[in-house]
């Protein structure tokens, strides 16, 4: 049962992330004991009328137009932002400042400078015993933790070599729409703020070290699309005669060198026909090697030299009491999906803030990802040359 | 948005079912726009105590011990039964009677005589415009429904043979300990009626044809086990002094022959080490071939005969907006989980009572799955003779 | 290399089998130090000129016509038994009377009563130091080897359950040609003869039992076929204008009680789209799992239930120097394909004639497979009932 | 059946190599029909007791020490260079001026002015009516070949980007003794030589484009190693007292951009455990994607974006008998192995001298990929910045 304690939450944002993040506060308390009440307070957006189909949808109390005013109430704990990253900064810095618990979705910004900004807040909100915590999901996926254990636990050794993709498919056509994810001013960059944040970080979460250097590019393949005639899912309708221009990357492609004197292959793109959401990550290691695929996201494949004689990559179905997170949901084989991510989050932060800890990853691991993305376009830029990661 | 009318639920039962269905009730308006509101009204189970507890967890406004009062009351329009199988078929037509519509979990009952009490009173609460269904979730499944759609359209042509098995290994140890689902007096069967009745199903359902004779065979291969000293999940600890006796099947292994003149083996089992939720069913047209893994959910196999000399089995993720009950939820790529079955259980029962519609899975395809499980035993009791399905 | 005693080899029969074992004691001697010298001496054929042009084109010394005469030559040591089914007993009876090592492919023979004459054969020629052995190849898959001898170990436990299926797909279409195999004169039975053999063998091999009982039944799908206008492959070119009756079965479908305890399923059938060769046997002990699938043919999975946390299907590429068979030929991850079993065959049967042990398979051996497949159609003409294999 | 004419052919190098090529020439014609017959002649080794053993082993008429002498001879028509890399050059350019056609092992040579000269005597040669060619048997394995025809016939559309990787564990161990492959005189290079040459050649083949530009690094992780006690395989047993310098890369990793528009990321390594020739090649186009993994040797994937509502990627069984070279094998479904490609070179070779047609791939094509890997090391030694491949 929850604790005493309530924390009320206010949710700055409503698209793809705010219906996400909603689930993970509506859920979470059905199946883990959190160490404090939740409730889902007010949930912010620009349209009024949108906001409030949002606020009925998806179960908040109430319904803003006004975040800062809301992040500003004295009866909301927790600031959850879901807003694009160009508002990331100002939102989740007022929030802090106003002593507010921010969780803020990835990437934390759309520039290294916001970033650091981010971080300053949250160091000094941290003094003052607020959390900040940045939205990498899938580091809370059950498969993913049980690779961070094995890593930690020295299972694979020293970590070698590896290779972190992410790979979806739908700007593969050269005549699928522009939408704001497409546009430099809103959306930062594309495919490699977007998926490549994703891969970074999972990296340096599951090898505990950072990628120091880059060597890579980046690449539009379709610089002026259709525009978007009406907005269905991440895509939409094209327009048949208005035509834009495509500011972002499609694709970016690096090499990276790990703190611990590991190489790694790095690729983000949006034009792999077939790949859906196809972020699949393996390491080598002096000891052994680890395979994680999110579009077979119950799933750790593993290897391990010492099988001798019977070595084989370990097909292993990470649903298991036994396995992180797992023994709050359903009996083994019982398939957990994208949300679950959602849920994890919540049940950690609200913990770490209950117990006085700081949750992970912090700004500064956000912060960390984005200056390995910098330093990828800097490389880009400058004939892809090996570019040191601050 | 919800329509204007409401639907007032009530639960009976509140173990790992109660939190599946609750978890249904509760997801499925936040996804998916109903014809009415749901209100999860009342949890009823037989201790105040833990059922208290449970209307607390799982977010349900009143607890109750009485379920026939429950079913009485005129502020409840439907009843979920979610106890045991020895209890189905008393609430559910008590139930169907006080002019409730009933959701009842598989399998339908205990017994075949129960079973068709069962119907009969379905049939009966009909006339009066009152709808009855039974919980076979898995039908629900995206993949599932694709594959069932493939199948209605001709793809695969004439079904000529399959084999559908449900593996599970909780019972491979020996000294695994007893449960009530060891106890043929609570459970009618062992992983016959809890694993074998989900491949009968989904047989009947993706086929449109009926499982009209079977021949087979059951077994114990652990027919004395320990008692149970502590209840954790499906199995718990077991207790090192007292032993009891297993008086259901630990397997039961059946052919059958389909009503379209295909043949069909089948096997359900609880002894298969690895296999933690094997629901696998193959299938093998005139025309083609499709695949489904429960452990690899979000994914159907499909080999289409006429795709020459690039013919290859087709690893579909079904998690395109375009598939089944998919385009509620996330981006492609997403994956879905166990329990989104539960939510669109939700979905199709409101959608039925809202629009006066007959749902299926009906009683009637609950009873038929009865009565081949019954033929099953039959045929195991008569050397594995073919035995006909009434 | 090899030593100094030499074997001279006649080959009956210059089909697909033909061709295969030409493969066989061509490339043996290459990879492998036998213990003889081998001389590919007779092929032996029906018809002079085809027989000739199989003479040069696998290899022969000489070629001939009459086996009668070539299996009586004294220069002649092995006979190499590689006719249709119909053949077997006459051809390999006649070879080990005359004092010659035999090697016949599977299925022993056509009928029970002709296995147990040629076992009788083969025991009095044992008496005499001479050798028989039955072509199961798939015995000498690297793979299936590993498995083997992981279940001698006790790493599975008891085996408690399986599953073998033999998947092909060319009589999917009810207009494929007949051939002599859809011909019960010739073929003796269809599915069950011919790929249902290959499953039951290879249960008795992996796991060290007999199946006891059988319980099932066969069926035709197709019961008329265009003729064949022309010979391709296994098919060919069908008729437009003369049509023959299929007297065989198209598939078999029964359940198999170990000597052991456990029960099996088993499948034979050529009408499952999509599957090409796929012979596929699944075991579970009480202590683990195994499954092997001919189409990826260098893999076994095992399960080791003692992995405790990080358990899964272990992906084996049975291609370690340290595997069965495999030091001989390539470095790890270099695949072998189907004719390397031909190979392992002889190197098998020559070092056993050499050292004078008796080879596997035997022909006891294959006459118990016959004694299975003849339970089968036993049951299936007694409504599938158990049935006894004698 | 084969033709009137004779080629003789001398192989010079009897390892690995050897064993492979002879394997291809012995069992070509055993299958296939030739437009010639071929005659293993004469093995060339440096030992006489040695090439005599192999001589015996392979099944070749002469043995000799004398590769000069050899290659002089009238009655040879064919040679066939399997030696270590640095002598490539030498042996194949005196047989070329010499009049004999060459297969020659790749890479081409150790070095970019080897393989130039080597490109000039091809020449010189072709304008004489004899034929040089360099042996990427991979292009040769079915399912690439397939792949090729798929990309050439504009299925996938555009080129946009791939990932080329080939994964070896044999090194990870850091006490993995030395060998001449980690030896910069004898091999040239390490990783990149021996398996990035693959991955090059494989894509440039698949693609019909050409890898212009390159950015990467290589690595050796472990810079010492124990020197070799015994040869065994491709290790061997280590010293446990002596130790050498290893000077060849572990591993290489770079970004490619292709003729056609398209970026890559390549990976040639020996130190990823579990991948034992983890050869994989994916290409993502405009309309649809590929992915041809060595460990799976007979399958294609193949996703087609026109699938529509049932697009998944296709596993492609490529046993077909209208598959590449397929026909001449097995039925559908039996497996080919690693050494099939050997015999395929041996058929387009053959084929190509009779029908005096330039066989592929070309000494050009071999230096242009050696231009590639050095440009990788240029690229290493210059910050990893874009290097253009001449």
């Amino acid at each position: 049962m929850s604790g005493d304690r309530t924390l009320r939450v206010a949710m700055v944002g409503r698209g793809f992330m705010g219906a996400a993040h909603s689930q993970g506060w509506r859920t979470a308390p059905r199946f883990f004991d959190l160490p404090a009440q939740v409730e889902m307070a007010v949930v912010v957006g620009r349209d009024p009328a949108g906001t409030e189909a949002a606020r009925e949808k998806y179960g908040w109390q109430e319904a803003s137009t006004d975040w800062r005013a809301t992040v500003a109430r004295d009866d909301i704990d927790v600031v959850d932002v879901c807003v694009p990253g160009d508002l990331h900064s100002e939102v989740s810095i007022a929030a802090l400042e106003a002593g507010k618990h921010v969780l803020c979705e990835k990437p934390l910004a759309n520039t290294v400078a916001e970033a650091e900004a981010m971080v300053a807040a949250a160091d000094a909100a941290a003094a003052r015993g607020v959390k900040a915590m940045v939205g990498f999901t899938y580091r809370r996926v059950p498969a993913v933790q049980l690779a961070q254990q094995l890593v930690e636990s020295g299972a694979l050794g020293e970590i070698r070599e590896g290779r972190a993709v992410y790979l979806q498919d739908w700007l593969s056509d050269p005549e699928a729409p522009m939408t704001w994810r497409m546009d430099k001013a809103a959306a930062g960059s594309g495919a490699l703020g977007d998926l490549g944040a994703h891969i970074v970080d999972m990296t340096q979460f599951l090898t505990g070290e950072r990628v120091e250097r880059v060597a890579g590019t980046t690449r539009t393949f379709t610089t002026e699309r259709p525009m978007l005639a009406s907005n269905v899912g991440l895509s939409g309708t094209a327009s048949t005669t208005d035509r834009g221009q495509v500011t972002v990357d499609d694709a970016a492609l690096f090499l990276g060198a790990l703190s611990g004197g590991g190489l790694m292959t790095f690729e983000a793109t949006r034009v792999a026909p077939g790949r859906k959401n196809g972020l699949r990550v393996e390491l080598n290691g002096t000891k052994g090697s680890l395979v994680f695929d999110l579009e077979d996201l119950n799933v750790l494949s593993y290897y391990d030299s010492s099988d001798g004689n019977e070595a084989g990559f370990r097909r292993i179905l990470v649903t298991e009491p036994s396995h992180p997170y797992v023994g709050a949901w359903w009996p083994p084989g019982h398939m957990l999906g994208y949300e679950h991510g959602f849920s994890h989050q919540v049940v950690d932060l609200v913990t770490a803030i209950c117990t006085d800890q700081q949750p992970t990853p912090t700004f500064a691991d956000g912060l960390s990802v984005q200056r390995v993305l910098d330093a990828v376009e800097r490389s880009s830029a400058d004939g892809a040359r090996w570019t040191d990661v601050p």
